[in-house]
């Protein structure tokens, strides 16, 4: 089997949407991508550190899906990392109530050994020196390496962030993300921009919307499933990263052909995550669910025109 | 052949964007949908007003293309209908600088006798009254009516609007007027509601993002081609609306998948629109550039994924 790392935050989240409020539940970049990842046959691994405060059984719900935490550093003395944040009625748009970096604030990920030569490595959103450091521990020079970042460190760490990006094969990308960071409103000019900063493919979430792959003159679109709520929109777009590393490790086949039914899985599974608060419908996700939404994708997008001329 | 017949604005329009500004050129919604169903195969007729000021230049141009225009009333004495608007610099909105009604004030549209049972009616952006007036001179029940109506007429004229809706089959209408007309934020939700106010077809235009097309539980999602630029959006929609009943006209067949399809043509021949100035680019436009599209919205959607369970 494929080896795929992920290195991220595993976190505390509150979160307060139009159809309630959780007290601190799982959180981070890590955790979604994960356990969404799991849902493929691959050899997984997650990065990161939490506090004391960290329940066991959050952990054995990596463990029960044969996600490897043996280098997710605890520090019993540390608190964990935790986000909070409220949503507006839109879904679209959200305030971020408070950010305790906690153990995060000091966090050296070390990339075990058996997994330095991963076929996949996905940088979840951390500080852009943070993923440098991850990228100077992998020996192999073939892993394809994803990258997932945010507004945040564009606006507060640019110049680390273009290393980043320099050195990375995929990067995924919000649509207002991808427009801060190349000035240009139009999505195909930003994603030309960010071809030349390094990426070969470049992977533009637009919500629900769907989402925009990118390979230079290759370009596939992706609708969102129409849903008729988004319960919790939080982790959606990390779990879309999930899907769409943990099947392009399964399949291990990275051409355009192929990351195309990556970025569907990635939707799909993106879709469940918005269902219920956290990473709550994850959990309970079965294999039969997953085969039934990609259905629900091909009736979505597929239809025949015979082209004659 | 089947009769294609469309009720709507021939006009002057102004437009302003931020890669320059026109004097009056050709606009109005039956221009736009006459031209993007002269495309396809049928037998089209424009029923609309214009005053004396309307160059002959112009409607040559809808005779040359083999569109009825002998119920495109000239109202010597009068001016033609003029809008003139100013995009902002996304293109995603627009201020309206001036709205001349002229002609249009009066307009008491007449269906032509040999049009009366065509099998497909679109009826452009006009007043609901004016449109409720064209319903009650068609003779055929088996008629499709598609009717395209803007937020204008939901604030100012809801209750007939909601008279004409009744009456017909398909409509098409954008993401945020179809969240006005019914409250509902989710556009899933949205389609429902507009459902039960009768049409059975509801076609939801999403800009840069696509179209939806729902019937029932069936959904459709077609994207939008991504433009390096969008250079003049005007007419996008009526053109999306021209094509979409051009292609059934010609196809006789009004299933869901066959629905798919003219979904797609809507949005090629929309995506030409907005590539120059008004009407100008779909003036120019050749069989074997759609096909072209066609071949490119193919790639850009379609995905083969096996499923197995």
């Amino acid at each position: 089997m494929s080896k795929l790392v992920i290195v991220g935050t595993v976190a505390f989240d509150a979160v307060e949407t139009p159809f309630g409020k959780t007290d601190k539940i799982l959180g981070g970049s890590a955790s979604y991508i994960g356990l969404s990842a799991s849902q493929f046959e691959v050899d997984s691994a997650i990065v990161s550190v939490v506090g004391g405060d960290f329940p066991q059984a959050y952990l054995d719900l990596f463990s029960e899906r044969d996600i490897d935490i043996s280098s997710v550093e605890m520090i019993k003395e540390g608190k964990t990392f935790f986000w909070s944040g409220r949503y507006h009625n839109d879904m679209n748009s959200r305030d971020t109530l408070a950010t305790e970096l906690n153990v995060l604030e000091n966090f050296q990920p070390i990339v075990p050994k058996t997994y330095q030569d991963a076929s996949i490595l996905v940088l979840g959103n951390l500080h852009p020196f943070v993923q440098s450091s991850v990228l100077d521990q992998m020996t192999n020079a073939s892993t394809l390496v994803i990258l997932d970042t945010m507004n945040f460190w564009m606006d507060n760490a640019l110049e680390p962030l273009i290393e980043v990006i320099k050195r990375v094969d995929v990067i995924t990308i919000n649509d207002e993300e991808a427009r801060q960071l190349t000035g240009e409103h139009s999505l195909v000019k930003a994603a030309q921009k960010i071809h030349a900063m390094g990426p070969e493919y470049v992977v533009i979430k637009k919500g629900e919307h769907g989402a925009l792959l990118f390979n230079h003159a290759n370009v596939f679109c992706a609708p969102a499933l129409p849903l008729e709520s988004v319960f919790d929109p939080t982790g959606a777009g990390d779990t879309f990263a999930g899907g769409f590393a943990g099947f392009l490790a399964q399949s291990e086949n990275i051409s355009f052909e192929n990351m195309k039914k990556a970025v569907i899985y990635g939707s799909t599974l993106a879709s469940f995550c918005v269902e219920k608060f956290g990473t709550e419908r994850l959990e309970s996700l079965r294999p039969e669910e997953i085969s039934a939404r990609l259905k629900a994708f091909k009736e979505l997008t597929q239809f025949e025109i015979e082209l004659t001329n």
